[in-house]
């Protein structure tokens, strides 16, 4: 999780919404890819940090699904996030700051309650505070900008 | 709606699910860009249509957003594509087949039912038979494979 921390921090150095995480195998416990947003950089609203880690991991370990790997990342996946955890069938997740607007995993339960669809064991709350204080300054620092 | 068709008989022809998209600018009526699944081909889950169009126009436009762009797209948009969607700020979908297992349209609607987030125009059904066959056979040939 300090890893995903590291990435975050890049993320707000680059005027990015600080948001970092990290990709492990599960049986070697070894970082797989690790990224952080990239909305701004890319010019592209949907290279989210997750997005950016399923593509790489795949590419690197030219697997169409990611089972037997965790993510750790500093905040709560939003629904399009979510989503694409469980397409990629990435085995867990360790989320830091709880976002209340666009937090996708419970969502994500409840949109596909009646449906079978595979989801990752969740923890939210890991580094919470340390999360959340980074994209608190973040937001903060932007309103007072403008 | 007769591209994106075409675009679901490439992939089709690829071995992929067959689904097919074409991005539209609202103001000139022109493709900006047209896609497939690519799951197989780019050994990828997460290739899914959608994400190949908001990728590929975000780098053609240069632009973060895609406001003023109309999305074809043989089949619903799964919860994940939708949500790019919305993050992307399409501003309309027609959609052919509907999927009742992961189509997402709804589904957002529901998950985000008391949070101010950018929906766009959605129409379904348009060219739905021919969609939904197109899949219909697809799946009827691989279970037979099997």
């Amino acid at each position: 999780m300090q890893v995903a921390m590291q990435e975050a921090n890049i993320a707000l150095k680059n005027n990015e919404v600080p948001v970092g995480g990290v990709l492990v195998n599960n049986e070697t416990n070894k970082i797989i890819t690790k990224a952080h947003n990239k909305i701004n950089d890319g010019n592209n609203a949907i290279l989210h940090c997750e997005l950016i880690l399923i593509n790489n991991a795949c590419e690197k370990l030219k697997s169409k699904y990611l089972n037997k790997t965790t993510l750790f990342i500093t905040l709560e996946p939003c629904v399009m996030c979510a989503a694409a955890i469980s397409e990629a069938h990435i085995s867990a997740i360790y989320f830091g700051a709880f976002d209340e607007k666009k937090g996708g995993i419970e969502k994500l339960r409840i949109a596909y309650k009646r449906n079978n669809i595979y989801l990752p064991q969740i923890y939210g709350g890991i580094l919470e505070e340390e999360s959340a204080n980074l994209l608190k300054n973040f937001f903060r620092n932007k309103r007072n900008e403008s």
